[in-house]
């Protein structure tokens, strides 16, 4: 017999009955019950009961245990008891009697329970993570994840790519976020970076000749910790492809994306390949965002000229100075209370709005309401008409003008949807945003910056550069949203130097800024690159939305707490001043605040 | 049709003839031939001839391009004249008539050329490694070694084991080589340190209860660069089990190595499982080496018993004084010339040895040789028979003592079987080194230290610790070894704190010294602690020995130089003072050196 086991803990069943086994694992729980003792025996497979008989040496050995000791027990399978049997647990019909039985390792006293549901501090939880992660629910979300990475690997694999490791020792990146640096002890005063994302070397391996590279990337950002964003590394599906077009990245990722999303979704509903394609500026017209979230069916609809000279005269006024006002239908609340819609109109001016106007079109009574009152009952039928409503509906109004004003548009109508419980439940929605611009003007500077990312090809080539107004140009730029959450950016790049250079000079950089910033990319192109792009949909997001989990830290095996410590390992750490010597550095410490004591 | 291409460079029969095709990718090269111009267009799969037909405006375009210039080319796929078909090529019954041609990217002048394989410096081939990868030898080592981490990563999760990513940002070994360091921004004065490997981790995740870890770790030290390892990073096959014994450690690496080793081994002979076991002392004593190369027939013998108080009084005296005297056989080498046995005589020397003695056991004549001249007939006999000598062989003797000795006497079985050709080609062997001493003798201070892992389980527990002789105490802790190279060691860990505190006593640390060093782990081992054992083998190290590389950049795709330099990415480089002062850190560099000139 095995030394430790002959099954696992969620393998016995009434078949089993009358077998000598042996299994081994934590003691989840123990209960004295007429003399035995029963012991909760759980391993990562799952829990079984284990009986130990009244009157034994066992029993004395077993009640000095703690739980969350680790037993060896070996014994016969018995039948439970009619009326004992447990149909929630694979394991419910067997127990096992317990005939010997060794410890492994007692345990001491637990700084929280294994068992049970209790919330304890976070931190408590991280210094202990070995014992949180024995927990029934973050144990889930980690096998979730290493399965949903399994899963990506496989099926990128079967789209023909090959995962290939880029550095992590590498060179700053000229732009983006902060770098982690690492000193080079044999360079003195020299630092390695490690990546923000591997996007230059997966450019390079294009020029390179690899067709289609992927790489569960680990990337590093120095940057404040954010409850979607771990404090210094995280996990992205880095993918990039060559002799591409944009539908053919699409494409790869609908299939790979939507498969994992069937395979951990648990029966949740899944967009279907194709995505939803929503261009960037049809997204910020119907729902008031680019990262829409379209389990959320409702839409925006402009009615800026139904106002326009109306004989209301608030929004006529925004109307006539430049603002627009954008309706967001209420379906089925025509005949919610005042309170309903005055709440809304609270929250909108808690969120920096002048208000959220809105009209009832009660079943009966027809167009109700103040703004109802004061327009021109073709003006209300022209909206009513335009926003597609029936009587029973509803629908409110955001009036203002700028980025600023569309972006209220788009929380309000979340907001609206949620509060008429529109949102779909059980479901991921999936869409491509495209044809983001390709630059924006600075409303500060006056001047032209690139919107995005300055490295996509924008759409039309150097003929739109050299012909077009810059802030019409698109690019061949993408983001993938699910559910309202962007899972990552992406772009057909510009691998043509010269096209570069143009769109770059249009931002307002010299050709020598452009070299001496981006050089090391600009010259890789000069050496034959094949026209490619790609994406990077963040791992932790999609695993954050499978286990509906909103704290990254639920869905991360160690990983560091808000101030970016690992409490478990002591992380963060000084270092002994030789190591510092030894890599041509000296601490440079923040001076003591002062405390100024009131006299 | 696709823009870029309907096929790729590799995929044209002659089946496809009269298609219309369209092919992109890199002008391998250019001919002239007869007013028309051939191209061999290349991409990652392979290469397909391009015919431009003569007097054609494509012809124009053409002939201005530079190899390596990237292309579209649209036309008909025609057989190609008989007598001009390349059968050592898979496209090479046909070739592309050329209709269309578009310019992808023009190639400015290479700074070496990808046909052909000539030799180019390692640091010119390193800052432009985008061109040197698309050379077929060092495309091949990546896509392989890719192809080698998929292979191990699916037979892996074929054995129920999980992948989970450990922390890349963490705390400095408490021993073992120099950890790289990563100023934390937010805790000045205060550093990460990246991973020398995930030890610390995977068994923590064992006490979390995780049964089957594994990991395509990335690893770091900062170490000087050797042929077989990159300074910086590196990788392994990390994994580790709980409630297993060394033979299901065994048995996973033997069916997951074999696997892999017969899978990419290209015809290559692969030991099956299970793997040979040698205990370290026999390993010592049979091979002179815990690293054996078991391609390698030979076995040494000793017959110090032969020469004691012989008439061959060199050795005699060796033998006489403690030292002993090892035979290492020369099979079918008795009629080689004096030449030969001097040759290894002087190799000997060269390598810190007195000699190698010799016996030659002619066919006819018997024995021969400076030492059988003096050695009593029946001590020449003794020799033969316990080396299974024939008539035709010969035998080597090396003499001495310690360490150094016993691995001469590996060495020289190593140059023996060189010289005579002796080395299996086209082989993997692997074997197991089993049962290492937990303790070793510290010559220079007389103390007892711990000569391997100090985590590992000392074989018979508590009760060994507290009763044997500590130099007899063997652990459970192993290594496996392939064509003489260590891939990897590994143990069954010791996961009993007080297990631990009497080890760690007798190598002369007091339990305060565990605790202040070790506490950590100490600590996870006190809340209920599997068995638990694992290993680590190189990937670098397979993938070096599958590609027949003795250089591990050959088998990185964007590898440091020797100096630990990124020349293509410009790493490590200078940072912005602001950056350092951010960091609380200011550059301490060292002084210059003054050179003194002679007056």
């Amino acid at each position: 017999m095995h030394p430790y086991r002959t099954h696992s803990c969620a393998a016995l069943r009434a078949s089993d009955a009358g077998s000598n086994v042996r299994l081994s694992g934590w003691i989840h729980s123990k209960r004295d019950h007429g003399g035995l003792l029963f012991i909760d025996l759980r391993d990562q497979t799952g829990v079984t009961q284990i009986v130990i008989p009244a009157g034994t040496a066992l029993l004395e050995t077993a009640e000095k245990l703690r739980v969350e000791s680790v037993i060896t027990v070996t014994g016969e399978v018995v039948l439970r008891a009619e009326g004992t049997v447990n149909p929630n647990l694979p394991t419910g019909e067997i127990e096992l009697r317990a005939r010997e039985l060794e410890v492994r390792s007692q345990a001491a006293v637990l700084p929280f329970q294994v068992a049970g549901h209790e919330n304890y501090p976070e931190d408590l939880r991280l210094k202990y993570r070995y014992i949180d992660l024995r927990r029934e629910k973050v144990r889930r979300n980690i096998l979730l994840r290493s399965d949903v990475i399994a899963s990506l690997r496989r099926r990128m694999i079967e789209h023909g790519f090959h995962e290939y490791q880029t550095p992590l020792l590498t060179a700053s990146s000229p732009e983006g976020a902060r770098d982690f640096l690492v000193p080079a002890r044999l360079h003195p005063g020299k630092f390695y970076a490690l990546p923000q994302a591997p996007q230059m070397f997966k450019q390079l391996l294009m020029v390179a000749g690899f067709d289609r590279y992927f790489q569960i990337a680990p990337c590093f950002r120095d940057e404040a910790s954010r409850a979607d964003r771990s404090p210094g590394e995280f996990y992205q599906l880095d993918l990039e492809m060559a002799f591409v077009t944009q539908d053919e990245v699409f494409a790869v990722l609908e299939d790979v994306l939507s498969g994992v999303f069937a395979e951990f979704g648990q029966g949740r509903t899944v967009s279907t390949a194709p995505f939803v394609r929503i261009p960037y500026l049809d997204a910020m017209r119907d729902y008031g965002s680019d990262k829409p979230d379209l389990r959320n069916p409702l839409k925006i609809t402009e009615v800026t000229d139904a106002f326009a000279n109306s004989g209301f005269g608030l929004f006529a006024k925004i109307a006539a100075s430049g603002g627009s006002i954008r309706a967001i239908p209420a379906p089925g609340a025509a005949d919610r209370p005042r309170g309903f819609f005055d709440k809304l109109n609270a929250w909108a001016r808690e969120n920096g709005s002048g208000g959220l106007g809105y009209i009832q079109f009660d079943a009966t009574e027809g167009a109700k309401g103040p703004i109802a009152k004061n327009l021109e009952a073709e003006r209300v039928e022209q909206i009513r008409s335009a926003c597609g409503l029936e009587p029973g509906d509803a629908v409110f109004f955001a009036a203002g003008s700028g980025d600023a004003f569309v972006k209220f548009s788009g929380l309000a109508r979340t907001k609206i949807a949620q509060e008429l419980d529109l949102i779909e439940q059980g479901a991921f929605r999936f869409c491509w945003i495209t044809d983001f611009p390709m630059y924006e003007l600075n409303e500060d500077t006056g001047r032209i910056d690139f919107s995005h990312n300055p490295f996509s090809m924008p759409q039309g080539g150097l003929e739109a550069l050299n012909t077009q107004d810059p802030l019409t140009i698109k690019a061949y730029q993408y983001d993938i949203v699910c559910n309202g959450i962007e899972l990552s950016s992406g772009a057909i790049r510009n691998h043509l130097p010269e096209v570069m250079l143009r769109a770059f000079e249009i931002a307002g950089y010299s050709a020598d800024d452009v070299e001496a910033r981006f050089g090391g990319m600009l010259n890789a192109f000069r050496y034959g690159a094949p026209p490619h792009g790609g994406s990077a949909p963040g791992v932790d997001r999609m695993v954050m939305l499978l286990a509906d989990e909103p704290n990254i830290r639920e869905v991360t095996l160690f990983p560091l707490n808000q101030q970016a410590e690992d409490l478990m390992m002591g992380a963060p750490a000084a270092v002994e001043p030789a190591r510092l010597k030894e890599l041509s550095l000296a601490l440079d410490l923040p001076k003591p605040k002062v405390t100024v004591r009131p006299e």
